[in-house]
């Protein structure tokens, strides 16, 4: 089997969520594994200049109406939650504490932070929010609260961020197939494209 | 027949220029008619507060590299312009000065400037040389060099510039189809889809 698809998001994008709900049919499809790696869009803003999507003008109306327009036209539920965009640093955390003891664990956690957020309203920001849902998932509630103090896991947690700005990763999602980028769920069939025909 | 879809584009844009050769495949297949409407991005960026994409940390290396994928992925003939970005004034005046005389033409004119940007690596932003590729096409070359220095054709040109921005336009290629926006090439499927549904 060939290398795991990479798989980049973050927690407070409706893309994001969207890819995630795309992403095992994708893999699939490929008969390949991805390999999701949550990262945070707030230190790649400060490397491109750029700033959460809603609030650049013109581009930000857009963006509010295609992210219901695209949920839908992918069949996916959504509901625009009412604090947005949000601080993701917990769940970031929470993510690659559990995958290093659980990898399926953890995609069944972001899976949880995504459905809470974007389906339920739910503001995944706070720390206990996270382990709350977390346990949701059979995560270890006191042992995760306690991780998430810890530096060590912070660090763990920056070195994935600054490990996906190292390869050129700046939006949500963005996935990276045999050293080739793309960026966004209106890419997934180029993606395919380039896989089936191993480049062009 | 249902109303045009309307199809912005700035001359300048290396997915403006692709979308412009998959324009009339997709009028053809949706039966409807393209409304070519050339704009201007920089003043959208005035507005939007953004800049030219290669000039994105990030976001500008994944684009020139995506430039020729995307064009090769699409079966469009591509080679980067050594000078790029340019200011494509003098093609948007001389686009809409023909077009109000002759829409067809207009059109062929339109699609002879990015075949000799995009193409031939001619930089189309003298007035000069787009007079001389006009006249390519069977415009009156002389009476086109008269009208680009006409107060009355830099107005025309520039309402057309604020029609756009004052509909949402902020990214080249951009369609409009039934009132309902759609920015990028990637997201033709998607107006596909929309324009048979009638919308989700």
């Amino acid at each position: 089997m060939a290398g795991a698809i990479e798989f980049y998001f973050e927690f407070s994008s409706p893309y994001g969520y969207i890819a995630s709900c795309l992403a095992d049919d994708l893999g699939q499809r490929l008969g390949r594994d991805l390999a999701w790696k949550p990262f945070l869009l707030g230190p790649v803003f400060k490397t491109t200049g750029q700033a959460p999507l809603v609030e650049i003008p013109m581009k930000g109306e857009y963006s509010k109406r295609d992210f219901v327009r695209s949920a839908r036209f992918h069949g996916v539920a959504y509901r625009q939650p009412s604090k947005f965009p949000i601080g993701t640093v917990a769940a970031l955390r929470a993510f690659y504490w559990v995958h290093d003891r659980d990898p399926a664990q953890a995609r069944a956690l972001a899976k949880a932070l995504y459905a809470a957020y974007f389906t339920n309203d739910i503001d995944i920001g706070p720390a206990e929010t996270v382990v709350g849902i977390a346990s949701s998932v059979g995560v270890d509630a006191a042992a995760l609260a306690a991780a998430l103090g810890d530096s060590a896991v912070k660090d763990r947690a920056k070195s994935e961020v600054d490990a996906a700005i190292a390869k050129g990763v700046f939006g949500s999602p963005f996935f990276i197939v045999d050293g080739e980028p793309f960026w966004g769920n209106d890419r997934i069939p180029m993606l395919e494209a380039w896989v089936k025909r191993g480049g062009w």
